[in-house]
């Protein structure tokens, strides 16, 4: 049996470089890079979250050339890891897709490259709650990431990757490697 | 003590959708994502293989824009990773500069998303000579993957990461991530 795990690519809120909410433009190759991690660790779904109309557009756009479009012909690996990538406008729209496939609400598990004490998960506690087939959703976030309405609405918090000398500024794309590597690899 | 532990991003020669041999453009995010990883994981020099003048300019550029321009002055953690990434025509280059640090050659470990029966090393072993102080070369391909040439230079290739249902068709900036994590974490 395979597990039940989500993710999410939180653009709004999140913080900018002093600290301020905003919400991030897309980065394309985000897309792609978390889609083929997905598939490559079987996770059900990646959402791509922005309010923003004309960045879901790009998002869309970008999924159709490589699903319906001359990006499925040319490499099928593309087309069949960007399938399970969807666009929605909220954190709240995306659990809402999660509880429409799976029946119930996931563990939201949030990760920040700052420990948060409170709530906070171990590694091997998410990875528990991963295999023991609960239905987890983990949250990243761009920018510089997360904001704190996104880590309050979140169950748990994942304990940061602990970088050489205290370095804690992986890219987002890096950093989801990692972390799918560690609980569901 | 720290591990003895260099990176190289090879982009000739590798091999296209086509499986035929060619020089890859640079994409500048992933000197972003390598620089980032190697401060992360206490990696001592990325090198960024080339033997293309005007995409060595490219390379060059951002590296100069991140490092003395303005980039530097924005973001420091950014300059600061990006302090460790040399451009080199070659692999042989690249060698010749981990000799000239050392004063030893490197053991040279070719990742592959194939396995190589030939001359492979699991991921145990590789993490064992990384953590025993030798000096370990880790080459990644862009494109499609590293040359054969390459992978004979080698002097070992890495055991590729297991995808779920054989999917294995990550970029290579998410495949640095999880190597680097697994060896060096």
């Amino acid at each position: 049996m395979g597990v039940r795990l989500y993710m999410g690519l939180v653009h709004f809120p999140v913080y900018n470089k002093n600290h301020e909410k905003i919400a991030s433009a897309i980065t394309t190759l985000d897309i792609h890079d978390l889609a083929r991690l997905a598939k490559t660790y079987d996770v059900k779904r990646v959402f791509i979250v922005t309010p923003l109309d004309d960045q879901q557009k790009l998002a869309r756009r970008v999924l159709s050339h490589w699903i319906q479009g001359y990006g499925g012909r040319y490499n099928r690996h593309r087309k069949e890891a960007l399938e399970c990538v969807s666009v929605v406008e909220s954190l709240k729209q995306a659990m809402g897709r999660i509880q429409e496939i799976e029946g119930e609400p996931p563990l939201i598990i949030a990760t920040d490259a700052a420990n948060q004490e409170e709530r906070s998960i171990s590694w091997i506690d998410a990875r528990q709650a991963i295999w023991s087939n609960q239905v987890v959703a983990l949250m990243f976030g761009t920018a510089w990431g997360l904001h704190e309405e996104v880590i309050k609405e979140a169950n748990r918090v994942l304990t940061p990757i602990p970088g050489k000398g205290g370095y804690n500024h992986l890219s987002v794309r890096t950093a989801a490697a990692i972390i799918l590597d560690r609980l569901a690899g």
